[in-house]
Protein backbone atom coordinates (compact mmCIF):
# COMPACT_ATOMS: atom_id res chain seq x y z
CA UNK A 1 0.00 0.00 0.00
CA UNK A 2 1.09 3.23 -1.21
CA UNK A 3 1.89 6.58 1.57
CA UNK A 4 -0.88 7.64 3.46
CA UNK A 5 -2.44 11.14 1.44
CA UNK A 6 -3.35 13.81 3.82
CA UNK A 7 -6.05 15.27 3.18
CA UNK A 8 -7.28 18.95 4.05
CA UNK A 9 -11.24 20.32 4.15
CA UNK A 10 -10.66 23.69 3.99
CA UNK A 11 -13.76 26.77 4.43
CA UNK A 12 -14.48 29.87 5.29
CA UNK A 13 -16.66 28.78 7.64
CA UNK A 14 -17.74 25.38 9.40
CA UNK A 15 -15.75 23.22 6.65
CA UNK A 16 -18.78 21.26 7.51
CA UNK A 17 -19.99 21.13 3.37
CA UNK A 18 -16.53 20.66 2.44
CA UNK A 19 -15.79 17.25 4.75
CA UNK A 20 -19.19 16.39 3.54
CA UNK A 21 -18.59 16.68 -0.32
CA UNK A 22 -14.88 15.04 0.40
CA UNK A 23 -16.02 12.23 2.68
CA UNK A 24 -18.31 11.50 -0.05
CA UNK A 25 -15.59 11.27 -2.61
CA UNK A 26 -12.88 9.54 -0.73
CA UNK A 27 -15.14 6.46 -0.03
CA UNK A 28 -15.33 5.79 -3.94
CA UNK A 29 -11.16 5.16 -3.57
CA UNK A 30 -10.95 1.98 -1.23
CA UNK A 31 -7.08 1.26 -2.00
CA UNK A 32 -5.97 4.66 -0.72
CA UNK A 33 -5.51 5.98 2.98
CA UNK A 34 -6.25 9.19 3.88
CA UNK A 35 -5.32 11.06 6.88
CA UNK A 36 -8.46 13.65 6.80
CA UNK A 37 -8.33 17.64 8.73
CA UNK A 38 -10.45 20.43 9.14
CA UNK A 39 -9.23 23.64 8.78
CA UNK A 40 -12.31 25.86 9.37
CA UNK A 41 -12.74 30.07 9.16
CA UNK A 42 -10.25 30.46 7.09
CA UNK A 43 -11.81 33.61 6.05
CA UNK A 44 -8.73 36.10 5.81
CA UNK A 45 -5.37 35.99 3.26
CA UNK A 46 -3.86 35.90 6.23
CA UNK A 47 -5.30 32.76 7.55
CA UNK A 48 -5.61 31.23 3.85
CA UNK A 49 -1.67 31.50 4.18
CA UNK A 50 -1.34 29.56 7.34
CA UNK A 51 -3.41 26.86 6.31
CA UNK A 52 -1.26 26.71 2.86
CA UNK A 53 1.86 26.71 5.20
CA UNK A 54 0.36 23.58 6.79
CA UNK A 55 -1.14 21.57 3.98
CA UNK A 56 2.66 22.28 2.30
CA UNK A 57 4.35 21.15 5.68
CA UNK A 58 1.76 17.83 5.81
CA UNK A 59 2.82 16.90 1.84
CA UNK A 60 6.40 17.41 3.17
CA UNK A 61 5.99 15.01 5.95
CA UNK A 62 3.78 12.28 4.00
CA UNK A 63 6.33 12.56 0.96
CA UNK A 64 2.93 12.78 -1.52
CA UNK A 65 1.04 15.33 -2.82
CA UNK A 66 -1.69 16.78 -0.38
CA UNK A 67 -5.13 16.51 -1.28
CA UNK A 68 -7.62 19.93 -0.69
CA UNK A 69 -11.32 20.18 -0.25
CA UNK A 70 -12.32 23.76 -0.63
CA UNK A 71 -15.48 25.20 0.04
CA UNK A 72 -14.34 28.92 -0.04
CA UNK A 73 -15.95 31.08 -2.56
CA UNK A 74 -12.87 34.27 -2.11
CA UNK A 75 -10.63 34.02 -5.23
CA UNK A 76 -7.41 35.89 -2.80
CA UNK A 77 -8.12 32.97 -0.51
CA UNK A 78 -8.39 30.38 -2.98
CA UNK A 79 -5.30 31.40 -5.09
CA UNK A 80 -3.26 31.66 -1.39
CA UNK A 81 -4.67 27.94 -1.00
CA UNK A 82 -3.66 26.75 -4.70
CA UNK A 83 -0.15 28.10 -3.62
CA UNK A 84 0.31 25.05 -1.22
CA UNK A 85 0.79 23.21 -3.97
CA UNK A 86 -2.09 20.67 -3.04
CA UNK A 87 -4.18 19.04 -5.51
CA UNK A 88 -7.52 21.28 -4.94
CA UNK A 89 -10.97 20.27 -5.68
CA UNK A 90 -13.32 23.35 -5.27
CA UNK A 91 -16.95 22.26 -3.86
CA UNK A 92 -18.59 24.99 -6.03
CA UNK A 93 -16.44 26.43 -8.46
CA UNK A 94 -18.21 24.11 -11.27
CA UNK A 95 -21.68 25.31 -10.84
CA UNK A 96 -21.26 28.53 -10.41
CA UNK A 97 -20.98 29.32 -14.27
CA UNK A 98 -23.82 27.72 -15.38
CA UNK A 99 -26.03 28.20 -12.23
CA UNK A 100 -25.15 32.31 -13.58
CA UNK A 101 -26.12 31.46 -17.42
CA UNK A 102 -29.26 29.61 -16.57
CA UNK A 103 -30.38 32.56 -13.89
CA UNK A 104 -28.84 34.95 -15.77
CA UNK A 105 -27.82 36.35 -12.75
CA UNK A 106 -24.23 37.22 -11.44
CA UNK A 107 -23.80 35.08 -8.10
CA UNK A 108 -22.98 37.55 -4.48
CA UNK A 109 -20.12 35.64 -2.97
CA UNK A 110 -20.51 35.73 0.13
CA UNK A 111 -18.25 34.34 3.08
CA UNK A 112 -19.00 31.36 5.24
CA UNK A 113 -22.68 31.86 4.86
CA UNK A 114 -23.59 28.61 4.08
CA UNK A 115 -23.96 27.40 7.76
CA UNK A 116 -24.52 30.81 9.36
CA UNK A 117 -27.94 32.05 10.85
CA UNK A 118 -28.50 33.53 7.38
CA UNK A 119 -32.02 31.95 7.59
CA UNK A 120 -33.26 32.81 10.90
CA UNK A 121 -36.55 31.06 10.74
CA UNK A 122 -35.21 27.71 10.03
CA UNK A 123 -32.79 28.21 12.26
CA UNK A 124 -35.03 28.63 14.81
CA UNK A 125 -37.68 26.00 13.62
CA UNK A 126 -34.44 23.61 14.28
CA UNK A 127 -33.72 24.66 17.54
CA UNK A 128 -37.27 24.61 18.46
CA UNK A 129 -37.65 20.96 17.19
CA UNK A 130 -34.89 19.48 19.34
CA UNK A 131 -36.42 21.35 22.76
CA UNK A 132 -39.18 19.06 21.93
CA UNK A 133 -37.65 16.23 20.62
CA UNK A 134 -36.01 16.45 24.14
CA UNK A 135 -39.15 17.22 25.81
CA UNK A 136 -40.96 14.34 24.50
CA UNK A 137 -37.78 12.08 24.97
CA UNK A 138 -39.12 7.92 25.57
CA UNK A 139 -42.15 9.18 26.72
CA UNK A 140 -41.75 12.26 29.40
CA UNK A 141 -44.31 14.16 27.82
CA UNK A 142 -46.97 12.29 26.17
CA UNK A 143 -48.51 15.69 24.86
CA UNK A 144 -48.76 14.87 21.31
CA UNK A 145 -50.53 17.56 19.62
CA UNK A 146 -47.81 19.29 17.84
CA UNK A 147 -45.63 16.24 17.04
CA UNK A 148 -45.46 15.18 13.46
CA UNK A 149 -43.74 12.17 14.20
CA UNK A 150 -44.24 10.04 17.11
CA UNK A 151 -41.35 6.87 16.73
CA UNK A 152 -43.23 3.80 18.51
CA UNK A 153 -40.47 0.95 19.23
CA UNK A 154 -39.25 -0.86 22.29
CA UNK A 155 -36.20 0.33 24.71
CA UNK A 156 -33.13 0.82 22.57
CA UNK A 157 -34.50 0.24 19.24
CA UNK A 158 -33.34 3.76 18.11
CA UNK A 159 -36.36 6.20 18.52
CA UNK A 160 -34.28 9.02 20.44
CA UNK A 161 -30.99 9.46 18.33
CA UNK A 162 -33.65 9.18 15.13
CA UNK A 163 -35.97 11.89 16.86
CA UNK A 164 -32.82 13.74 17.65
CA UNK A 165 -31.62 13.86 13.82
CA UNK A 166 -35.31 14.74 12.42
CA UNK A 167 -34.78 17.55 14.77
CA UNK A 168 -31.46 19.21 14.45
CA UNK A 169 -31.49 18.26 10.83
CA UNK A 170 -34.84 18.39 9.30
CA UNK A 171 -36.63 20.92 11.73
CA UNK A 172 -39.31 18.42 11.90
CA UNK A 173 -40.96 17.81 15.50
CA UNK A 174 -40.59 14.64 16.88
CA UNK A 175 -41.71 12.70 19.53
CA UNK A 176 -41.34 8.88 20.53
CA UNK A 177 -42.83 6.11 22.69
CA UNK A 178 -41.38 3.84 24.27
CA UNK A 179 -43.69 0.07 24.35
CA UNK A 180 -44.16 -1.18 27.49
CA UNK A 181 -44.82 -4.48 28.40
CA UNK A 182 -48.96 -3.75 28.97
CA UNK A 183 -48.50 -2.47 25.59
CA UNK A 184 -46.96 -5.56 24.26
CA UNK A 185 -49.30 -7.95 26.40
CA UNK A 186 -52.19 -6.38 24.96
CA UNK A 187 -51.81 -6.32 21.86
CA UNK A 188 -52.78 -3.14 21.16
CA UNK A 189 -52.01 0.64 21.27
CA UNK A 190 -52.50 3.26 24.33
CA UNK A 191 -55.73 5.33 23.72
CA UNK A 192 -53.45 8.69 23.52
CA UNK A 193 -51.22 7.22 20.60
CA UNK A 194 -54.28 6.02 18.77
CA UNK A 195 -55.53 9.49 18.92
CA UNK A 196 -52.39 10.68 16.66
CA UNK A 197 -52.28 7.20 14.43
CA UNK A 198 -51.25 9.32 11.23
CA UNK A 199 -48.16 10.65 13.25
CA UNK A 200 -47.09 6.94 14.06
CA UNK A 201 -43.88 5.24 12.60
CA UNK A 202 -42.47 1.91 13.98
CA UNK A 203 -39.26 0.83 14.59
CA UNK A 204 -37.54 -2.54 14.68
CA UNK A 205 -34.16 -4.30 15.31
CA UNK A 206 -33.44 -7.74 14.82
CA UNK A 207 -33.39 -8.78 18.87
CA UNK A 208 -29.50 -10.29 18.51
CA UNK A 209 -28.18 -6.96 18.07
CA UNK A 210 -30.82 -5.16 20.77
CA UNK A 211 -29.72 -8.03 23.25
CA UNK A 212 -26.11 -6.77 22.48
CA UNK A 213 -27.05 -3.00 22.75
CA UNK A 214 -28.90 -3.38 26.29
CA UNK A 215 -25.93 -5.88 27.09
CA UNK A 216 -23.70 -2.58 27.16
CA UNK A 217 -26.42 -0.50 29.25
CA UNK A 218 -27.84 -3.41 31.49
CA UNK A 219 -25.39 -6.36 31.84
CA UNK A 220 -26.67 -10.02 32.33
CA UNK A 221 -29.81 -8.12 33.51
CA UNK A 222 -33.77 -9.70 32.28
CA UNK A 223 -34.34 -6.81 30.55
CA UNK A 224 -31.09 -7.37 28.41
CA UNK A 225 -31.41 -11.25 28.00
CA UNK A 226 -31.56 -12.67 24.37
CA UNK A 227 -34.98 -14.06 25.23
CA UNK A 228 -36.59 -10.85 26.67
CA UNK A 229 -35.18 -9.22 23.53
CA UNK A 230 -36.91 -11.94 21.26
CA UNK A 231 -40.27 -11.58 22.84
CA UNK A 232 -40.43 -7.97 23.03
CA UNK A 233 -39.44 -7.38 19.04
CA UNK A 234 -41.58 -10.00 17.94
CA UNK A 235 -44.36 -8.32 20.38
CA UNK A 236 -43.96 -4.68 18.56
CA UNK A 237 -43.68 -6.44 15.32
CA UNK A 238 -47.14 -8.08 15.67
CA UNK A 239 -48.94 -4.61 17.15
CA UNK A 240 -47.52 -2.87 14.33
CA UNK A 241 -49.06 -5.40 12.12
CA UNK A 242 -52.15 -5.04 13.77
CA UNK A 243 -52.49 -1.49 13.70
CA UNK A 244 -51.28 -1.11 10.34
CA UNK A 245 -47.97 1.49 11.64
CA UNK A 246 -45.36 1.98 8.79
CA UNK A 247 -42.11 -0.29 10.41
CA UNK A 248 -38.43 0.15 9.53
CA UNK A 249 -35.63 -1.71 10.96
CA UNK A 250 -32.71 -0.08 12.22
CA UNK A 251 -30.52 -3.04 12.39
CA UNK A 252 -28.23 -1.58 9.12
CA UNK A 253 -29.35 1.46 8.82
CA UNK A 254 -28.05 4.84 9.92
CA UNK A 255 -29.85 7.50 11.59
CA UNK A 256 -29.72 9.83 8.42
CA UNK A 257 -31.37 7.11 6.61
CA UNK A 258 -33.90 6.33 9.11
CA UNK A 259 -35.18 9.91 9.11
CA UNK A 260 -35.49 9.92 5.62
CA UNK A 261 -37.28 6.92 5.17
CA UNK A 262 -39.94 8.23 7.83
CA UNK A 263 -40.38 11.77 6.40
CA UNK A 264 -40.84 9.73 2.68
CA UNK A 265 -43.16 7.64 4.40
CA UNK A 266 -45.35 10.28 6.41
CA UNK A 267 -45.30 13.18 3.96
CA UNK A 268 -43.24 15.46 6.17
CA UNK A 269 -40.96 17.81 3.83
CA UNK A 270 -38.58 19.48 6.57
CA UNK A 271 -36.73 22.44 6.38
CA UNK A 272 -35.14 23.24 3.60
CA UNK A 273 -31.30 24.26 3.63
CA UNK B 1 -39.39 38.99 -9.99
CA UNK B 2 -39.17 35.85 -12.28
CA UNK B 3 -40.89 32.55 -11.62
CA UNK B 4 -40.10 30.36 -8.99
CA UNK B 5 -37.66 28.22 -10.17
CA UNK B 6 -38.15 24.75 -8.77
CA UNK B 7 -35.00 22.63 -7.65
CA UNK B 8 -34.37 19.18 -6.86
CA UNK B 9 -31.88 17.31 -4.64
CA UNK B 10 -31.89 14.19 -6.18
CA UNK B 11 -29.81 11.06 -4.33
CA UNK B 12 -29.29 7.60 -4.37
CA UNK B 13 -28.81 7.72 -0.29
CA UNK B 14 -30.43 10.37 1.83
CA UNK B 15 -29.77 13.37 -0.02
CA UNK B 16 -28.21 15.28 2.53
CA UNK B 17 -24.91 15.48 0.59
CA UNK B 18 -26.91 17.55 -2.66
CA UNK B 19 -28.58 19.52 -0.24
CA UNK B 20 -25.61 20.61 1.26
CA UNK B 21 -23.86 21.42 -1.81
CA UNK B 22 -27.14 22.81 -2.97
CA UNK B 23 -28.21 25.04 -0.19
CA UNK B 24 -24.50 26.38 -0.66
CA UNK B 25 -25.12 26.85 -4.13
CA UNK B 26 -28.54 28.73 -4.02
CA UNK B 27 -27.67 31.33 -1.45
CA UNK B 28 -25.08 32.72 -3.67
CA UNK B 29 -28.35 33.85 -6.17
CA UNK B 30 -29.88 36.29 -3.88
CA UNK B 31 -32.60 37.89 -6.83
CA UNK B 32 -33.89 34.31 -7.82
CA UNK B 33 -37.32 32.28 -5.40
CA UNK B 34 -36.30 29.03 -5.28
CA UNK B 35 -38.44 25.93 -4.49
CA UNK B 36 -36.97 23.35 -3.24
CA UNK B 37 -37.48 19.69 -2.74
CA UNK B 38 -36.02 16.49 -1.57
CA UNK B 39 -36.20 13.07 -4.34
CA UNK B 40 -33.83 10.87 -2.13
CA UNK B 41 -33.35 6.75 -2.42
CA UNK B 42 -33.26 7.41 -5.93
CA UNK B 43 -30.90 3.98 -6.39
CA UNK B 44 -32.49 2.31 -9.70
CA UNK B 45 -33.53 3.04 -12.98
CA UNK B 46 -36.89 2.90 -12.51
CA UNK B 47 -37.02 5.22 -9.69
CA UNK B 48 -34.60 7.65 -11.62
CA UNK B 49 -37.48 7.50 -14.61
CA UNK B 50 -40.34 8.47 -11.72
CA UNK B 51 -37.94 11.33 -10.42
CA UNK B 52 -37.47 12.62 -13.84
CA UNK B 53 -41.06 13.04 -14.94
CA UNK B 54 -41.88 14.37 -11.29
CA UNK B 55 -38.72 17.04 -12.27
CA UNK B 56 -40.41 17.82 -15.40
CA UNK B 57 -43.75 18.25 -14.17
CA UNK B 58 -42.50 20.70 -11.94
CA UNK B 59 -40.87 22.66 -15.28
CA UNK B 60 -44.41 23.05 -16.76
CA UNK B 61 -45.99 23.64 -13.84
CA UNK B 62 -43.73 26.63 -12.81
CA UNK B 63 -42.87 27.80 -16.82
CA UNK B 64 -39.41 27.43 -16.16
CA UNK B 65 -36.16 24.95 -16.40
CA UNK B 66 -35.56 23.02 -13.34
CA UNK B 67 -32.25 22.62 -11.90
CA UNK B 68 -31.14 19.44 -10.23
CA UNK B 69 -28.73 18.75 -8.09
CA UNK B 70 -27.60 15.20 -8.73
CA UNK B 71 -25.37 13.26 -6.12
CA UNK B 72 -25.78 9.85 -7.59
CA UNK B 73 -22.97 8.31 -9.34
CA UNK B 74 -24.68 5.88 -10.72
CA UNK B 75 -24.30 6.81 -14.90
CA UNK B 76 -27.77 4.57 -15.65
CA UNK B 77 -29.56 7.03 -13.26
CA UNK B 78 -27.91 9.81 -14.01
CA UNK B 79 -28.81 9.54 -17.93
CA UNK B 80 -32.52 8.96 -16.71
CA UNK B 81 -32.70 11.96 -14.50
CA UNK B 82 -31.06 13.94 -17.26
CA UNK B 83 -34.01 13.46 -19.48
CA UNK B 84 -36.31 15.56 -17.21
CA UNK B 85 -34.73 18.31 -19.28
CA UNK B 86 -33.34 20.23 -16.19
CA UNK B 87 -30.25 21.78 -15.91
CA UNK B 88 -28.37 18.99 -14.06
CA UNK B 89 -25.62 19.80 -11.33
CA UNK B 90 -23.54 16.55 -10.91
CA UNK B 91 -22.13 17.24 -7.21
CA UNK B 92 -19.35 14.69 -7.32
CA UNK B 93 -18.54 14.42 -11.31
CA UNK B 94 -16.21 17.04 -11.93
CA UNK B 95 -13.77 15.82 -8.78
CA UNK B 96 -13.70 12.10 -10.40
CA UNK B 97 -11.45 12.54 -13.16
CA UNK B 98 -8.74 14.48 -10.96
CA UNK B 99 -9.14 12.26 -8.03
CA UNK B 100 -8.31 9.33 -10.21
CA UNK B 101 -5.26 10.87 -11.81
CA UNK B 102 -3.93 12.15 -8.72
CA UNK B 103 -4.23 8.39 -6.94
CA UNK B 104 -3.83 6.74 -9.64
CA UNK B 105 -6.60 4.30 -9.11
CA UNK B 106 -9.89 4.01 -10.43
CA UNK B 107 -12.92 4.79 -8.44
CA UNK B 108 -15.28 2.29 -7.09
CA UNK B 109 -19.06 3.67 -7.57
CA UNK B 110 -21.11 2.60 -4.65
CA UNK B 111 -24.63 3.75 -4.46
CA UNK B 112 -25.64 5.63 -1.39
CA UNK B 113 -22.77 4.74 0.93
CA UNK B 114 -22.44 8.25 1.61
CA UNK B 115 -24.58 8.75 4.64
CA UNK B 116 -24.90 4.52 5.42
CA UNK B 117 -23.22 2.76 7.76
CA UNK B 118 -20.26 2.11 6.14
CA UNK B 119 -17.87 2.98 9.08
CA UNK B 120 -19.65 1.79 11.81
CA UNK B 121 -17.35 2.82 14.33
CA UNK B 122 -17.29 6.33 13.29
CA UNK B 123 -21.59 5.85 13.50
CA UNK B 124 -21.02 4.25 17.28
CA UNK B 125 -18.98 6.96 18.26
CA UNK B 126 -21.82 9.71 17.22
CA UNK B 127 -24.25 7.45 18.94
CA UNK B 128 -22.44 7.17 21.97
CA UNK B 129 -21.63 10.43 22.34
CA UNK B 130 -25.01 11.38 21.79
CA UNK B 131 -25.70 9.37 24.97
CA UNK B 132 -23.51 10.77 26.82
CA UNK B 133 -24.57 14.11 25.99
CA UNK B 134 -28.32 12.95 26.77
CA UNK B 135 -26.87 12.06 30.33
CA UNK B 136 -24.65 14.68 31.06
CA UNK B 137 -27.08 17.11 29.81
CA UNK B 138 -27.68 20.84 32.13
CA UNK B 139 -25.27 19.39 35.17
CA UNK B 140 -27.55 15.80 35.62
CA UNK B 141 -24.22 13.60 35.69
CA UNK B 142 -21.11 15.51 37.04
CA UNK B 143 -18.75 12.66 36.22
CA UNK B 144 -16.85 14.14 34.06
CA UNK B 145 -13.76 11.67 33.17
CA UNK B 146 -15.17 10.72 30.18
CA UNK B 147 -16.09 14.10 28.78
CA UNK B 148 -14.05 16.06 26.04
CA UNK B 149 -15.71 18.84 26.60
CA UNK B 150 -17.71 20.46 29.34
CA UNK B 151 -19.69 23.77 28.23
CA UNK B 152 -20.74 26.06 31.09
CA UNK B 153 -23.10 29.00 30.78
CA UNK B 154 -26.18 30.04 32.62
CA UNK B 155 -29.66 28.51 31.50
CA UNK B 156 -30.50 29.04 27.62
CA UNK B 157 -27.64 30.41 26.60
CA UNK B 158 -27.28 27.41 24.22
CA UNK B 159 -25.53 24.46 26.01
CA UNK B 160 -27.87 21.78 25.42
CA UNK B 161 -28.12 22.29 21.41
CA UNK B 162 -24.52 22.65 20.82
CA UNK B 163 -23.62 19.52 22.86
CA UNK B 164 -25.91 17.58 20.90
CA UNK B 165 -24.71 18.75 17.76
CA UNK B 166 -21.03 18.16 18.62
CA UNK B 167 -22.39 14.47 19.56
CA UNK B 168 -23.98 13.75 16.38
CA UNK B 169 -22.51 15.55 13.93
CA UNK B 170 -18.34 15.43 15.31
CA UNK B 171 -18.90 12.20 17.84
CA UNK B 172 -17.40 14.46 20.56
CA UNK B 173 -18.52 13.84 23.92
CA UNK B 174 -19.77 16.57 24.97
CA UNK B 175 -21.51 17.28 28.66
CA UNK B 176 -22.72 20.74 29.78
CA UNK B 177 -22.89 23.07 33.18
CA UNK B 178 -25.57 25.33 34.21
CA UNK B 179 -24.09 28.19 36.37
CA UNK B 180 -26.28 27.91 39.24
CA UNK B 181 -27.04 31.10 41.37
CA UNK B 182 -24.30 30.01 43.80
CA UNK B 183 -21.39 29.68 41.39
CA UNK B 184 -22.28 33.11 40.42
CA UNK B 185 -22.28 34.71 43.98
CA UNK B 186 -19.13 33.05 44.72
CA UNK B 187 -17.40 33.96 41.69
CA UNK B 188 -15.42 31.04 41.31
CA UNK B 189 -15.97 27.17 39.73
CA UNK B 190 -17.20 24.57 41.95
CA UNK B 191 -14.19 22.38 42.61
CA UNK B 192 -15.54 19.22 40.38
CA UNK B 193 -15.64 21.99 37.49
CA UNK B 194 -11.96 22.75 38.55
CA UNK B 195 -10.54 18.86 37.86
CA UNK B 196 -11.29 19.14 34.19
CA UNK B 197 -10.27 22.68 33.64
CA UNK B 198 -8.62 22.34 30.52
CA UNK B 199 -12.21 20.73 29.04
CA UNK B 200 -14.31 23.95 29.83
CA UNK B 201 -15.75 26.39 27.29
CA UNK B 202 -17.85 29.17 28.18
CA UNK B 203 -21.06 30.44 26.45
CA UNK B 204 -22.53 34.05 26.78
CA UNK B 205 -24.91 35.60 24.91
CA UNK B 206 -26.67 38.93 25.17
CA UNK B 207 -28.72 39.50 28.16
CA UNK B 208 -31.94 41.04 25.59
CA UNK B 209 -31.49 37.59 23.97
CA UNK B 210 -31.32 35.54 26.76
CA UNK B 211 -34.72 37.44 28.26
CA UNK B 212 -36.70 36.75 24.84
CA UNK B 213 -35.22 33.30 24.89
CA UNK B 214 -36.57 32.74 28.39
CA UNK B 215 -39.76 34.92 28.21
CA UNK B 216 -40.72 32.04 25.90
CA UNK B 217 -39.99 29.23 28.39
CA UNK B 218 -40.96 31.52 31.97
CA UNK B 219 -43.04 34.50 30.99
CA UNK B 220 -42.78 36.92 33.41
CA UNK B 221 -40.87 34.88 35.71
CA UNK B 222 -38.24 36.62 37.80
CA UNK B 223 -36.31 34.02 35.69
CA UNK B 224 -36.49 35.44 32.72
CA UNK B 225 -36.81 39.17 33.78
CA UNK B 226 -33.74 41.10 32.08
CA UNK B 227 -32.60 42.31 35.20
CA UNK B 228 -31.87 38.52 36.42
CA UNK B 229 -30.76 37.69 32.60
CA UNK B 230 -28.07 41.11 32.75
CA UNK B 231 -26.99 40.36 36.15
CA UNK B 232 -26.23 36.70 35.18
CA UNK B 233 -24.80 37.12 32.15
CA UNK B 234 -22.10 39.67 33.74
CA UNK B 235 -21.57 37.57 36.47
CA UNK B 236 -20.55 34.49 34.19
CA UNK B 237 -18.95 36.57 31.98
CA UNK B 238 -16.93 38.12 35.16
CA UNK B 239 -16.18 34.16 36.12
CA UNK B 240 -15.03 32.91 32.42
CA UNK B 241 -12.54 36.34 32.63
CA UNK B 242 -11.35 35.00 36.61
CA UNK B 243 -11.10 31.46 35.62
CA UNK B 244 -9.74 32.24 32.24
CA UNK B 245 -12.09 30.38 30.60
CA UNK B 246 -12.31 30.82 26.46
CA UNK B 247 -16.03 31.79 26.09
CA UNK B 248 -17.74 32.35 22.69
CA UNK B 249 -21.17 34.68 22.47
CA UNK B 250 -23.95 32.76 21.02
CA UNK B 251 -26.18 35.36 19.84
CA UNK B 252 -25.89 35.44 16.40
CA UNK B 253 -24.20 32.33 15.51
CA UNK B 254 -25.63 29.13 14.43
CA UNK B 255 -24.92 25.68 16.61
CA UNK B 256 -22.50 24.60 13.61
CA UNK B 257 -20.60 27.27 14.24
CA UNK B 258 -20.44 27.27 17.95
CA UNK B 259 -19.29 24.20 17.69
CA UNK B 260 -16.17 24.39 15.08
CA UNK B 261 -14.76 26.96 17.44
CA UNK B 262 -14.92 24.46 20.67
CA UNK B 263 -13.14 22.07 18.78
CA UNK B 264 -10.53 24.64 17.40
CA UNK B 265 -10.12 26.14 20.56
CA UNK B 266 -9.68 22.77 22.44
CA UNK B 267 -7.94 20.99 20.04
CA UNK B 268 -10.30 18.86 19.55
CA UNK B 269 -10.67 16.38 16.12
CA UNK B 270 -13.89 14.68 16.61
CA UNK B 271 -15.00 11.94 14.12
CA UNK B 272 -14.29 12.69 10.10
CA UNK B 273 -16.98 11.66 7.71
Amino acid sequence: MSATRPVFYVSDGTGITAETVGHSLLTQFGNTRFHTSRIPFVDSVERAREAAARIRAAGEQHGVRPIVVNSSVNPDIAAEIARSGALILDVFEPFLAPLEAELGEKRQAKVGQAHGMVDFETYHRRINAMNFALAHDDGMSTNYDEAQVILVAVSRAGKTPTCIYLALHHGVSAANYPLTDEDLEHDRLPPRLRAHRSKLFGLTIDPVRLHQIRQERRPDSRYASLETCKREVAAAEKLFRAERIPVLSTTHVSIEEISSKVMSTLGIQGVMF
